[in-house]
C-alpha cells in the first residue's frame, strides 16, 4: 500500500459533509494511506479547514457537478463529465497509482460508470453488487448479487459465485469459500427455473458448492457466499434491514414497558448501542462492485464518516489480500 | 357457522400430538364449532382420552396413511388415497357441510391436493400461498405468493393481488385494500421484467394499486397486500423469520451482558415472552391457499395446539366475512 492511492467520491450522497469529514478521519487513523477527495474544491476545503490531519496525504480532485439519485444512471455517466463520480472513475481508470474508489453516491450510476468508464474484467458479462452481512457467529457472509442485475441467466450466477469466492479468499483468507445458492428449500431439486439451471453449473464447477440454502439460514454462518439474482438478493438485503429495525422498535418498547420502576434503564441503552454496531450498515463498510477492473466499494447513501473510514479500510484489506490480482 | 364444519388434517406435521390436542382446545374455546379430525382413529382417541371437551362436536375421519415432506407432492396425492390429507380433501370436496380445512402437513402436498382434488376457482390459473405478517402498527399485511409458484407470469401476479384483496376485505373489513408490488425501489420503473409487466396490469386494474414497495417497508403497514412471485415471497418470508431469530439471540445476549449484577433479569423474560407472541408464526395462525374452491388454512409444519386454535379461528373469520362467496 505504499504508493497506491484511494479515491473518495464525496458527493451525490445524503451527507457530503460527513463523507468529507470521513476523509480526514481516515487519514488520521490509517497512518500510511493516501487519499484523493473528489468534488467541489471550495466546499471540501471549507469543511476540512478545522480538521486536524496530515494534509500531505490528501489530494483534492476538483469536480463541480453532482450525480443524484434522480438522474438516469447511464445518461449521467455519459453527460455529467465534470461530476465527482465521473472524474473519480476517469482518474481510477487512467492513473496507475490509484487502486480503489469509495462512493456513497447513486448505486445505478456507480454500476454504470464501472462498466462504461472503468470496464469489466475479461470474460465478465455483467458486474455484480455484493453486500456483507454479519453472521450469528461473528463473521460475515457475502451476498451477491444484491441489486445490480434484476434479471439474470445461470451463467451470470456462476460468475457471481466466483467473484464472491475471490473476495472471501482475499479478504478473509478462506481457502475454499463455501458457496450456497439461495432457494426455497435445501433439497437439490428446489428452486425456480433460474435456480435449477444454476445448481447444475455450480455442481459441475470447481467451487466449494454446498447446495441450496434457505433465506432463514443466511445469517447462520453455514456458508461464506450466498449467490442469487439481484432481485431476490435485494429483497433479502432490504428485508433484513426492515426486520431488524422493526424488531429493535418492538423490543425497546416492550423492555421499557416491563422495566421495574425502581430500575435505571440506561443499561438497555448500552446493550442496544452495541447491538446497533453489530447490525449497522455504517459500521460494516460498504458493498463491493465485483467483476470490474479495480476495487470499488459502494457504501450506503446515508453514509457517515465512520462508514467512509470502514469502507477505505475494507478497500485496503482487498488490496493487501491481492484481490486486484484476481481481476486480471 | 351453525351447520358448517371444519376439517383438521392431524398428520404429516412435526407434532401430530400437539395438533390433535389443538382440536380439543379449539372445541373448548369456540362454543359453536364442529370439527372433523382426520387421521389414525386409535391414535387420535388415545391422545384425546384425557382431554375435556364437548365430544358431540367432534367427528373422527379414520385415515391410516401419512403424507410426509419426503413424498413427492403430486405422487402422494395421487397414490396415498388413505392418507389423512387426501381423505380430508375428498371430504372437503364432497360434503357440502364441510366449509374449510386446516393442515400443518407438507405445503407441496396441500397445494397439489388443492388443485388436483378440490379444484381451482373458475378462471384461476394457479392457486397461491399467502402469509400474514404482523405490521408495526399492530395490524397485518397479506403476502402473496409466498412459495407456491416460484416462476410466475404477470397475469398470475394480477390474480394473486385479487385473491389477497378479497381476503383483506372479507376478514379485516377493508373496503379497498391497498396493493403494493414488491420491487427493488419505489419508483414506477424499478423492477425486473416480471415486475415491470405486472405493474402495467395492476395500474390498469380496478384494484387500489399503490405502486412498487421495497422489502424494507413491508412490515410498516403502508399497504394491506404485498404481491410478488413465490420465489421472492418465500425469500422475504424466511428472511423475516431468520432475521427475527437472529435479532432475538443477539439482543438477549447483549442485555444479559449489560444487566447490572444487582438487577433481577426476569423482566427481560417477560418482555421477550410478549415479543415472541407478536412475532411468532404459531400465534398468528397460518397461511391461506388462495384461488381454490373452499377455505384452506395451511399452518407451519411445527404447529402446536395454539396454532390449530388460531388457524380454525382464522378460517371461521374467513367464512363469516363471506370469503367463500368470493370463490364462486
Amino acid at each position: 500500500m505504499e504508493k497506491e492511492k484511494i479515491i473518495i467520491d464525496c458527493f451525490g450522497c445524503d451527507n457530503p459533509e460527513s463523507v468529507i469529514k470521513g476523509v480526514a478521519k481516515t487519514i488520521r487513523n490509517l497512518p500510511e494511506i493516501k487519499l484523493i477527495a473528489a468534488g467541489n474544491r471550495k466546499t471540501i476545503e471549507e469543511i476540512l479547514k478545522d480538521e486536524e490531519f496530515d494534509k500531505s496525504r490528501l489530494e483534492i480532485l476538483d469536480a463541480e457537478e453532482i450525480i443524484t439519485n434522480d438522474d438516469s444512471p447511464v445518461d449521467a455517466i455519459m453527460h455529467k463529465k465534470n461530476s465527482s463520480l465521473v472524474q473519480s472513475f476517469l482518474r481510477l481508470k487512467n492513473d496507475g497509482e490509484v487502486a480503489a474508489m469509495v462512493s456513497a453516491g447513486s448505486t445505478g450510476a456507480v454500476l454504470a460508470g464501472s462498466s462504461v468508464i472503468l470496464g469489466r474484467c475479461e470474460g465478465v458479462d455483467r458486474p455484480a453488487l455484493s453486500a456483507f452481512l454479519p453472521t450469528d457467529d461473528g463473521k460475515e457472509v457475502c451476498l451477491v448479487d444484491c441489486g445490480a442485475n434484476v434479471d439474470c441467466r445461470p451463467e451470470q450466477l456462476l460468475q457471481f459465485s466466483k467473484y464472491g469466492a475471490d473476495y472471501m479468499r482475499c479478504v478473509h483468507g478462506i481457502a475454499a469459500p463455501r458457496i450456497g445458492l439461495l432457494s426455497v428449500g435445501t433439497e437439490d431439486k428446489k428452486g425456480n427455473a433460474l435456480g435449477k439451471a444454476t445448481f447444475k453449473l455450480l455442481k459441475d464447477s470447481d467451487l466449494n458448492f454446498k447446495g441450496n440454502i434457505e433465506a432463514r439460514t443466511v445469517l447462520c454462518g453455514d456458508v461464506d457466499v450466498v449467490v442469487t439474482d439481484g432481485f431476490a438478493g435485494n429483497v433479502l438485503l432490504k428485508t433484513i434491514e426492515g426486520t431488524a429495525n422493526s424488531m429493535i422498535k418492538k423490543t425497546l418498547y416492550l423492555l421499557k414497558k416491563h422495566l421495574p420502576k425502581e430500575y435505571d434503564g440506561s443499561f438497555i441503552k448500552s446493550a442496544f448501542a452495541e447491538l446497533m454496531q453489530q447490525v449497522d450498515f455504517n459500521s460494516l463498510g460498504g458493498g463491493v462492485i465485483l467483476g470490474v477492473k479495480k476495487v470499488i466499494v459502494k457504501c450506503h447513501g446515508s453514509s457517515n464518516s465512520d462508514t467512509i473510514f470502514n469502507s477505505v479500510r475494507q478497500a485496503v484489506k482487498m488490496l493487501e489480500g491481492g484481490f486486484n490480482k484476481t481481476l486480471k
